[in-house]
C-alpha cells in the first residue's frame, strides 16, 4: 500500500468522503482506558454493567472519541499539517459500544472556508461518523479542521 | 475525606458549580496517550512539534478529553447512576497543553429539564471548562447529562 496523499485545504471540496479500516474493540480494551481515564462500574465490571443504564459493558464514551481518532490518523483523512481540530460541534453518541464491535470511520465534508485572519489556512468541515459492524452509528460529530492552503507557485 | 453526596436531578440547578482537584499532565503521559489513539508527530516529539501547528509539545485534544473525564469522575460532581453524556455541544480547546502544566475542571449547571419521554430521568446541561494553573480555558464544553430523578416515597 503506498503512503496516503497529503491533502491541502484545496482539496477538500465538500461531498468528498474518505473512508478508514475496520478495527475490533475488546473487552480488556474497553476496561484498560476507564481504569485510566473513565473509571466507572459500567465501564469496568460486566456484571456491575447489567445494572446501569448501558445494561451491559459499554466503552466510555471518551475512548470511542480516542479509538475514533486513531482510526481516522491512521487513514486516508490526511490533511497537510495534520489532524487538527480547532472545534467540535453537534457531538453525539447514538448507540453505545460494546465489546467485541468492530468500528470504522466514515468522514465527508461539509464546507470549506478559507480563514479571513491568516492566507495560509483555512477551516474544513468534516462530518465524522463512526459506525459499528452492523451499521449503526455509535458516535457523530462535526470537525472544524485546521488545514494549510495549498502553497503557491 | 468523605465519599462525596451522590446527586439527583432536583438537585442541579442552574448556577450550582462544582470544582475537581488539580492534576500535572506531564510528557510522558501526553506521549503513552498519543503512541496509542493520536500518534501525530506534535504529540509524540518535542523537536518535531516545534515546527508544527502548536510549536512545541501539546497533549492531543481527545487526551485532554480524558483527563477532564477522569477528574470528573474523581471529584464532587456525582450525578446518582453515573456521570453519563447524551450528548456534547460547543466542544472547543482554546489553548493547548502543555507538558508540565496543572490542570483542574470547573463545573456549571446551565439547564435542568425533565425527561418528556422518561418519568426516572432528567437532562442536565453542564458546562464544563478545564483550566490550566494560569487558568487559561483548555477545554470547554457543555455536556447533555442523563441524571436519574429522585425516588419518591
Amino acid at each position: 500500500m503506498s503512503a496516503p496523499e497529503v491533502l491541502y485545504f484545496e482539496d477538500f471540496a465538500p461531498g468528498r468522503r474518505f473512508e478508514t479500516a475496520s478495527q475490533r474493540i475488546d473487552a480488556e480494551q474497553i476496561k484498560a482506558y476507564a481504569r485510566q481515564y473513565d473509571p466507572q462500574p459500567f465501564h469496568l465490571d460486566e456484571e456491575a454493567a447489567k445494572a446501569s443504564l448501558f445494561a451491559g459493558l459499554a466503552a466510555s464514551g471518551w475512548h470511542t472519541a480516542s479509538f475514533t481518532m486513531r482510526l481516522i490518523v491512521d487513514g486516508p483523512f490526511r490533511p497537510a499539517g495534520g489532524v487538527i481540530g480547532a472545534g467540535i460541534d453537534e457531538f453525539r453518541w447514538p448507540h453505545p459500544v460494546r465489546p467485541g464491535d468492530t468500528l470504522r470511520v466514515v468522514s465527508e465534508v461539509v464546507e470549506a472556508r478559507p480563514s479571513s485572519s491568516r492566507p495560509t489556512i483555512g477551516i474544513v468541515r468534516v462530518r465524522h461518523t463512526t459506525l459499528n459492524q452492523n451499521a449503526q452509528p455509535v458516535l457523530d460529530f462535526i470537525a472544524n479542521h485546521v488545514v494549510q492552503r495549498r502553497p503557491q507557485g
